[in-house]
């Protein structure tokens, strides 16, 4: 017997037939002897039907109101899947944020979580009820509606986790776990059984959509055990969990790539101090975010100088790089919004040589040409044209052998 | 400058465009210079939708869930209000039941307000904000989500209103004031400038839907100038007020009617002890309520005892009646669903004799029978046939020149 917290996401809970599901699946974790909390998303559709009545009274709502506003969405979900667990006979209550004092701070529309006085939730768990609470929203020291921003339902399930020092915290989605790459683009891409926080980490960040990065952080920095399955099929799903010996068997453990790059380049740069500053900051004022960053040192006094935006930022950022490039005296300005990225995810890079070379050789031999590359300690990305996309993940995928299990 | 509680209904907020106009109507009573709270229900629509959901969970849904799911509805109205007048450029803040500590007992669906912390709203008013509150819902002393059934956010005004000791309570709604008559019926029906508590409750629970009974006993309770009004034109409404000389000079203030009555009638029953408590027993068993209620002694040692339902519980009553005849030895038991109540309201019978006479004398003019006769102190009611409804209403209103204000 165990206190396990369990998430269901929005299309998970999108229809009453679906929430009755979540109910049956509830009630056999009951049934299993085990202690449940769950946080549920808001249905599907319905935080979006929300903001579209906002958006028709101001482009900018008030972001406190904006809180009040979309949080009923969570709030009708907990009743409605509480009555369900009820009229099968098993006692449930729901909670919103507040009512079990998930305490945020006032950042409105992207608050963060502080604290949570699980006392109310013991109690109930004592007298054998399975507990229902509202994700996504808390309330700030002064009683005001808070929400977590998009996917913060993940963060209260952790939050949950880790306030009562629960064995596990499932997330229940639409995919029955994390895979080596998106199984739409490597048709034979392998379920991870477990993947460290840092690798998931790298995964979400770079486009794997299966998990809160936030949530993730979150549980890494609590200890809180996460485990992604499926809402809608059997299956033991991934653990996220923290590295040990048996893990470092696998060297790769999944590729990411992000359709949603573009890059520029400004040429002959005078090669001086302060150079790469006054470009990014002209970038940044305009609340462009920066991805990666390349400088080349030429050998007659000037630098080239590449870096990598949101495809939607890049019009905005040619115009912005192209006013600098005057103000530098630089020769040109480049830009490519045609390009992807794709990343070589793994904690065994950190032990293991040569992954840099085998991956360089796979996209070679397919005649991809690499636009740039960046590093960190368990990550290799390069910049591709879009058009080698496909092709560039699935000789990857071949290459690192990533549809067998590692050896164990 | 004056503190004044406003109220708008579901249909006052229906829509985002007539939010906005209630935020004008709130800003308008702003700049004359008041402090303004305002009370509001869920857009029309809304909480059907939301008892749908739940319906189709399950035909009994649980009370406390219920009453977590029903209750966003109200959240939403708060936050779009708030939103607009903040739009608008006046400060305003959005309160759930719970966030302003709208007290009430524990009873789900149906509960009643016992107390209202202030001090959070009057803080906010001395900032000069537009407090918006959510109708129709509080919490428990448990921290549980509670709602006082249909009709609770006029409830919700008045209790403001008392809390805060306002001026008046002003109830905005789809009709402009409380008429002398349905103007459907009796196309000259005036509006009353002014009307007493007693004389609302009447006519409230007789058939005019205006206000909610239950807010109208509170704001009496606690001495709150309560006005209706209509939130599409403009004018004066109906203050309902306490008795004063004034009032005094109109005898009669409004004639009701109310169609949904049925009449059954025990014929022949032994004139003994016990024998009206066992007839209303065994029908209060089957949770039918009976409204008017006659005896008559005939002089062969038997009684003839008859009773008005709600139309809906007519078969039920009439079986129920039928299985009780038999056990009494009754000699008959009768029915008739196709009749109507008419009811004179007024305050000015009291002290002016003859009423009744003027009254019976108006129907028998235009041939119209008299099934029923049932009176109190402020009101006399009679039961006709239905086909006669319209024309007795206005018979009643002809003869007692209700079309005209009274003189000063």
């Amino acid at each position: 017997m165990a206190l396990i917290v369990q998430k269901y996401g929005g299309t998970s809970v999108g229809t009453i037939e679906k929430i009755e599901n979540v109910a049956e699946k509830l009630i056999k974790a009951k049934q299993a002897g085990h202690d449940i909390v769950v946080a549920v998303s808001a249905m599907s559709g319905e935080t979006n039907r929300l903001i579209d009545l906002a958006k028709q009274i101001s482009d900018k709502p008030d972001p406190r109101e904006f809180d009040v506003l979309v949080s009923t969405g969570e709030q009708v979900t907990i009743a409605l899947l509480a009555m369900a667990l009820k009229k099968r006979g098993y006692d449930a209550r729901s909670y919103t944020g507040a009512q079990v004092h998930i305490l945020t701070d006032s950042a409105h529309t992207k608050a963060r979580i502080l604290d949570i006085d699980e006392s109310r939730i013991r109690e109930d768990l004592e007298k054998g009820r399975i507990v229902v609470v509202a994700g996504f929203q808390g309330m700030d020291e002064y009683g005001n509606i808070t929400t977590l921003g998009r996917g913060g339902s993940d963060t209260t399930a952790v939050a949950l986790a880790a306030a009562l020092k629960a064995e596990e915290c499932q997330i229940y989605t639409d995919v029955d776990g994390v895979y080596t790459t998106d199984p739409r683009v490597v048709p034979n891409a392998r379920r991870l059984d477990c993947i460290t926080f840092e690798e998931m980490l790298e995964l979400a960040s770079l486009g794997s959509k299966v998990l809160q990065i936030r949530s993730v952080e979150f549980a890494g920095k609590y200890n809180v055990k996460l485990r992604v399955l499926s809402s809608f099929q059997e299956g033991p799903g991934t653990l996220i969990t923290f590295e040990d010996d048996e893990m470092e068997k696998a060297v790769i453990s999944g590729i990411a790539f992000n359709r949603d790059e573009a890059k520029l380049t400004i040429l002959g740069v005078p090669d001086q101090p302060g150079v790469a500053s006054q470009i990014l900051t002209s970038i940044g004022d305009a609340n462009i975010e920066v991805d990666m960053i390349i400088q080349n040192i030429g050998d007659d006094g000037t630098t080239d100088f590449t870096f990598t935006v949101h495809r939607n930022d890049f019009d905005a950022a040619l115009a912005i790089l192209e006013k600098t490039a005057k103000e530098l005296g630089a020769r040109q300005v480049k830009g490519d919004n045609a390009i992807v990225k794709i990343s070589l995810v793994g904690v065994g890079m950190r032990s293991h040589a040569g992954i840099a070379g085998t991956m360089f050789k796979a996209l070679a031999d397919e005649g991809i040409n690499i636009r740039m590359i960046s590093t960190s300690e368990i990550k290799i990305s390069v910049v591709v044209d879009e058009k080698y996309m496909e092709l560039g993940v699935r000789a990857l995928h071949d290459a690192f052998k990533l549809d067998q299990a590692p050896a164990a």
